[in-house]
């Protein structure tokens, strides 16, 4: 079953092509490539400067579907934890320069040399607390991602797209999830909690798991060369009232050594095969 | 606060040695060290014979904590499916031939080329519903082991405590379920899981999560030099009536080519450090 004639529109998340690509080549490629959305880190964003990037895109015609990231809250005392907040009221303030339709929040793992998972949890909880004012002002939802739980050690102790609703709950507007396939397509409750997401799904984040996947962090595959049921996803996330783009985000070495031109025309062909 | 004068009796997984030690080097080097628990896989017993290997056991005055492995009920087509059962079946008899505790189930990934996880799913539950009237026959306990999401497309679409939990509730009596704290200790739900499971907990396997961990298979810790919070997971399960062996399974390269001898003293002395 083709659908590609109305495949949703898509982004490119510029971690995707980010050993060649700064932001200025991703603006201009994505315009090249009629990709219409565009989700910079912040790394990339603050080597060209957020108010040169804001105009860029702008004139490109590019909606920002997302900046990365916001997050890693855990630390092993309360100065590192109070500079982590200070970090994220930052990252608020460039969303909002930006006009990005969220910040992403990847949460944070253990602090270092800690076994103490609940103690995370709840640095991830007061993080958010924290700066939710701050993003409440000025009108920036902060999208909560749940990871891997491969990833739970030393990125991110949010783990599920049920603990991330559950925090929605507490923690009230203004707040809301990214789902990113390769993060939860394994999880049982999945439907369950994706039904349950209704009306809070911010951002829905594309790639795929391979099969053998050789390294934890750094192996994701382009859509369509794996196992995810993307398609199946994405109608799950449209069921729950998500009408925007699907953003294409790659963390691959494999991918990172190709020309980053192919790299966007393949995501282009590969996003209309995939949904 | 140190508990080693009252630990758990410690169980020895073959497959921690799996490289240098054959099942009755295994055996022997229990008696040696004090290991009162072994848990052999299947290839190792094969190798030594069913009959020879029960005796020696027997003899050694080891008690048998599982068997490793049943399960890979998914397959690309019914006759692969049959096959599986039968394998099962083979399993469930050696078991009762050992006097396992359980017969460890890892139920198995997605069939090759599938992206069908909830027909995988249902594989899965049908091969259980299949072979449990041979098991209760024999009273061997089928312990079904989520095994981490990581491992979903190619091991184990049983992913959580929960799922295993529900498939429990749903076959009935002769099944239980293996807590491997390596695959669950990044559960939001675990607690309430672990409460849920009174009195269904047919083994409790121990290693650790590395950080960095490098490889998704083959690169578990020795418990201690890793994240999880060993005790507190074990302090969970015998609030659920576990008064069980804790058995040690390490897939690892790195101690893979260390002297047996030495690694088992090493986990005699890690098991006492932390429970």
């Amino acid at each position: 079953m083709n659908r590609a004639h109305n495949a949703p529109p898509l982004s490119l998340n510029t971690v995707t092509v980010k050993e060649k690509w700064g932001l200025a080549q991703c603006i201009e490629g994505c315009a090249r490539q009629g990709i219409p959305g565009i989700s910079p880190w912040r790394d990339v964003l603050h080597a060209m400067g957020v108010e040169a990037a804001a105009r860029h895109i702008r004139d490109a015609g590019l909606v920002v579907t997302g900046l990365c990231r916001g997050g890693m809250f855990p630390a092993a005392d309360a100065a590192g934890r109070a500079a982590a907040i200070e970090d994220n009221r930052r990252a608020i303030a460039e969303a909002a320069a930006l006009g990005a339709q969220c910040l992403v929040m990847v949460c944070g793992g253990l602090p270092p040399g800690s076994k103490d998972l609940p103690g995370a949890r709840a640095m991830v909880r007061e993080g958010l607390e924290a700066i939710l004012p701050e993003a409440r002002a000025a009108g920036v939802t902060l999208a909560l991602e749940p990871l891997h739980p491969m990833t739970c050690a030393d990125r991110s102790v949010l783990s599920t797209l049920g603990q991330a609703l559950d925090l929605c709950d507490a923690l009230g507007e203004g707040v809301g999830v990214a789902v990113d396939v390769y993060h939860v397509w394994w999880d049982p409750e999945l439907a369950a909690q994706m039904a349950r997401a209704q009306g809070r799904i911010a951002a829905f984040h594309a790639c795929d798991w391979l099969v053998p996947t050789t390294d934890l962090v750094f192996d994701r595959g382009m859509p369509g060369d794996g196992v995810i049921d993307i398609a199946a996803l994405r109608r799950m996330a449209e069921a729950a009232g998500y009408a925007g783009f699907t953003e294409v985000e790659l963390l691959s070495r494999r991918w990172w050594g190709e020309d980053p031109e192919d790299v966007l025309r393949i995501i282009r062909e590969r996003h209309a095969a995939t949904h």
